[in-house]
């Protein structure tokens, strides 16, 4: 019973190596993870909570199926803490999400097992399907199996594939980690649903292993399972359901327990050595499971920064302004107090969003939809349609998930729905698969919609005010990740004039920045740097990226030798549209060099934010060689036409 | 029993006459109203099936509840003809789906009977939760009630909103109409569940009647209802599930018979007087019911065009060319044909997308997910990281729903994905909603993304040929509604070289018009009238939106006088992105005048595509008149700022 000397998670270079232990020498692998994902984390901070919720999980999974030729898909990816300690990653732990790092998800660039990378939630079922199918045509690829959260599989794009899979009938395997958390508590029917399997069983005359041997029961084949079911129903005259997934056409196991791995073991061997068709694994886990002051906390650990092993206090950095997060939360509030007719809307996001705080003051008028981005939106425009006013707070990368309802149930009908988009432009450690980069593009293109980008707190609370005051039609306001410049807030924020910038800095005639968005900080600091230049400088601050300031653009641009927009977003956003709209004007063909500065086009790895604007060249350098650029480039032209004997 | 002489629907001039009546005229009305859309439809065209299907359900809920006061919302919106003729619409049934006429989905700006607009299916529930929280908030609303089929309510926005709606569990009522077809068949292991609870009440042994009769009792409050389950279990010792509904939490009444009046009309109005929390009424129709041509027919009359009511003929205009659609279809099939690896993905649009011509010859590599394009799209990326050649075939309007998938799960990862857009640009008589303006925007932002656009038929051909080749990244070219232009189709796509356009006609400096798309006709039309101005006219085929071809675009710039972009799409794509990568090359700053003509930023009403187009400005008219603007403007501008006295 004592521990070797030599740890046994020494001896695991990778999964093959998990193959030849015992299953003894399995839980003292898992036992042993668990403490290095609890130290690994409490060096790098990342997801913590949903990582020691699946320790057991990873071993069994690695050690029952023949991973990387098996293909392992972690749904959303932020539980993949132990799966990358186990599959070689274990000496770069200390790099985790950090900038040349390890990513905080699953991707298929870091390893061959991760066949499939993820980040938002509730695609691992499509992907298993996928591999799936290619296994059934001959690629070289063996089984898949999908391992989702309660909370993930409650979204309709799990369902679409459940749905879809069950109906296919091919052989693969969905492990659902049923911790009855995801980041919040999960909401909806679904989650009350899956409850009650759990409890059902738990409480039962025979407790869970009848569950799970019934189960097993279930994975004769098909003929054999319809004639009882048949002969089950003629016995008791009841018409015989199965669960929600043997309606849908998967074998259903369990519940089990999660954290047994002698029982994750047996079922796991047993369901891959039997099953012709699609089975549900259904295992109970505990998000934080074996470290207490995860297992104690209320959203149990879910992403921490840095901590204590020993305390479990995380060493948060003492913020010098409120966060984004936090001022929207408030503004939205007080907005609400002021208006009965506001509500709130998030997708299984309160904390993240800040809604939670308008919910601890109207808890009736907040409404948490899920995973459920369609769903949020079209809601929110159900609700705006009955005559209320409808915040829909939904990330920039997640609204993604919305956009159609955005375009078909919104734009087109004109309904005053109220965009709060926060996690606007790149967000840090979550890495390329969160940022905000396409929003100020895919709404800008929409008819009727108002999309504004706030510079600073202050601006967030106008926009706030902005927008419930906006009645007539849809309308957005972006924001990013982080703490605020620390501007003096406003007692209660002011109505702006739609389509309306605002000077910042006035310069002499060489250069304009037209800035959208909370980079009007760089933009100061690249004015900076080029009066040491010699060159003056304007700044205004764009506010709208739609209507867009015509009257200041074409003021801009007749006064100035070149004009340079500033956003944090990808091409095809405000820089592009302005450039449109200059056109349109006629105000590009004298002479004003226009430049648009954006994010490239090219994903940018998780590092800090502002080390990856920096990687991304959309800084004050960036912005300053960019003005260079434009004011010289025209003399190098102007003197290869002359070479060339003007070609124009 | 002989029909009277003044037809009963005569005296309908909204739906609150129908509740002055009997069941027996309720009965006449619907009879004769089903004979008023067969005639209706006969002469203008539409979606005939499905309205046949509702006629007696439009009848009854309008009898049965107080509309407008109470939201009627029906999903999709394509089985609203007879709604319409109730509600005040009946004498401008002839205008349907015309220019200037009724639309041919429900419309918010059409009446005050159409709460919600739609089109793109499976929004219904949600909006129909949002207006019942306005009345639970005091709104002047009253009941909302969706009416979605089995087909609508397989896709996940639906599950979703079930989800939520259940959980919230307010009053509110979802009518199921369970015809067993959405355009197609409907596919997925719902749809089977659905079809077995239907047959189960009809093969029972006390029949339909029974279901129905125990609905009515499961409208008893929520405590009874929870006692008598568990006193079932008690009794019999086996754990009691209900239909999937109930397990979300919705009262589950039927399956009853939709074409039965007088079943519709006690069971609704039992509903409504009794209902307390959420309730679905799972309806069994027929698809063009009542007609014998529909009935018997493979897709029920889904869209006709104008036909014979004695023979059910529809009178199809002879093409001159084939669709692009059909060839589409058939150059996938070929090339399915040659690579065994080629697979294909529709979401629920066989037919609709020309996949179906690949499933006659290859059916086990076609895969028909539902409606389910989040789904369907992660799926195809699932299928290309295994090694597979998916090409993922949706229409430019229906692939918004799967934009995140295509953000996060295809481009982020590089994975080999072909996007074929059918229906890109505007369609025609299913006017703005089905518009297909945004697909070179929200594709072209994306890193690594290839976005194409066929110029004409045998272009198409070309690019089918280049997508299956184009096995390092994600792909998608784009192609319009309707017949091609004639072009000669090679035997053989050729591989086009990425990011190359092509010239088309070389003037002599004048303008240059670089065109993407189909309109490149236009831009012919237009060189004719400008020749006849005397304006030398030069055109490209840029063939690609992303990468842009920077060597011809920089040699059109040098070359000319002024550059008009023409593009089938909205602002923020191909033009804004032309402008963008111009200006990062210096291309702006030397006297070219370029002007990018798009779709302007306003949703375009149905009409004949080339109406449509006309009255968005963007055809060969709107390109003459943007190239002489251009010309002209330049001096314009001179005169006002020597007026000004030269601000700049």
């Amino acid at each position: 019973m004592t521990k070797p000397e030599t740890p046994t998670l020494d001896r695991v270079a990778g999964p093959s190596d998990l193959r030849q232990m015992t299953d003894r020498e399995l839980r003292d692998v898992a036992h042993e993870l668990r403490a290095e994902v609890i130290d690994a984390v409490s060096q790098t901070g990342g997801h913590l909570g949903s990582s020691l919720g699946v320790v057991e999980l990873s071993v069994a999974i690695h050690a029952a199926f023949d991973t990387p030729r098996d293909k392992l898909i972690w749904d959303v990816g932020h539980q993949c803490y132990p799966h990358k300690i186990l599959t070689g990653r274990r000496d770069r732990m200390h790099t985790l999400r950090q900038g040349g790092g390890l990513s905080g998800f699953t991707k298929r660039a870091e390893s061959e097992y991760d066949p499939f990378g993820a980040a938002h939630s509730s695609t691992s079922i499509s992907a298993a399907l996928g591999f799936t199918i290619g296994r059934d045509m001959g690629e070289p690829t063996g089984d898949a199996i999908a391992v989702i959260g309660d909370g993930s599989i409650s979204a309709g794009m799990a369902y679409e594939a459940l749905n879809n899979a069950g109906a296919e009938g091919r052989r693969m395997f969905v492990i659902l980690n049923d911790n009855e958390m995801s980041i919040a508590p999960p909401v909806g029917a679904m989650s009350s649903y899956l409850s009650s399997l759990s409890d059902l069983s738990r409480k039962g005359p025979f407790g869970g292993l009848v569950a799970v041997a019934e189960g097993m029961e279930q994975l004769a084949p098909k003929p054999v399972r319809e004639g009882a079911r048949r002969a089950r129903e003629m016995i008791t005259g009841l018409e015989s359901r199965g669960t929600f997934f043997e309606e849908l056409g998967f074998d259903y196991i369990g519940p089990i327990d999660g954290h047994d791995i002698g029982q994750l073991l047996s079922v796991l061997r047993s369901a891959r050595a039997r099953s012709t068709g699609p089975v549900v694994i259904h295992c109970c886990t505990v998000k934080g499971k074996g470290y207490a002051p995860a297992e104690g906390s209320a959203d149990k650990y879910h992403g921490v920064s840095k901590f204590d092993v020993g305390t479990g206090v995380q060493s948060k950095a003492k913020a010098n302004a409120p966060s984004y997060t936090g001022v929207f939360g408030d503004a939205l509030t007080e907005a609400a107090a002021r208006d009965p007719r506001i509500v709130a809307v998030t997708a299984a996001m309160p904390g993240g969003t800040g809604v939670d705080r308008m919910a601890k003051r109207f808890p009736a008028r907040v409404f948490d939809v899920g995973i459920a981005e369609q769903h949020g939106v079209t809601f929110a425009a159900g609700m705006a349609a009955s005559g209320l006013k409808p915040f829909c707070a939904i990330y920039s990368t997640f609204l993604q998930r919305g956009y159609d309802q955005v375009v078909h149930d919104v734009a087109l009908q004109g309904l005053p729905v109220r965009f709060a988009i926060d996690r606007a432009g790149l967000v840090g450690a979550d890495g390329a698969t969160h940022a905000g980069a396409f929003d100020i593009g895919y709404l800008g293109a929409l008819p009727g919609m108002v999309v504004m980008a706030a510079a600073d707190e202050a601006e967030l609370v106008h926009m706030v005010e902005t927008a419930a005051a906006h009645d007539i039609g849809p309308i957005a306001f972006r924001y990013p990740r982080g703490n605020g410049t620390g501007a003096a807030l406003p007692e209660r924020g002011t109505v702006l004039e739609i389509g309306r910038g605002r000077m910042i800095r006035e310069g002499t005639g060489d250069v304009a920045l037209l800035s959208l968005g909370t980079h009007l900080g760089e933009c100061e600091a690249a004015a900076t740097l080029l009066d040491a230049e010699g060159i003056s400088t304007t700044i205004a601050d764009a506010r709208f990226a739609k209507p867009l300031d015509m009257d200041l653009i074409t003021k801009l641009a007749e006064a100035h030798g070149a004009l340079v927009t500033v956003e944090q977003g990808a091409r095809g956003g405000f820089g592009a549209m302005v450039l449109q709209e200059m056109a349109a004007h006629g105000l590009l063909d004298h002479g004003c060099r226009v430049r648009t500065l954006c994010l490239p086009d090219r994903f940018i790895d998780q590092a800090a934010p502002a080390q990856m604007y920096r990687d991304a060249g959309v800084d004050a350098e960036g912005i300053v060689s960019t003005v260079l650029t434009a004011l010289q480039q025209d003399r190098k032209i102007i003197d290869l036409r002359a070479m060339r004997g003007q070609g124009d």
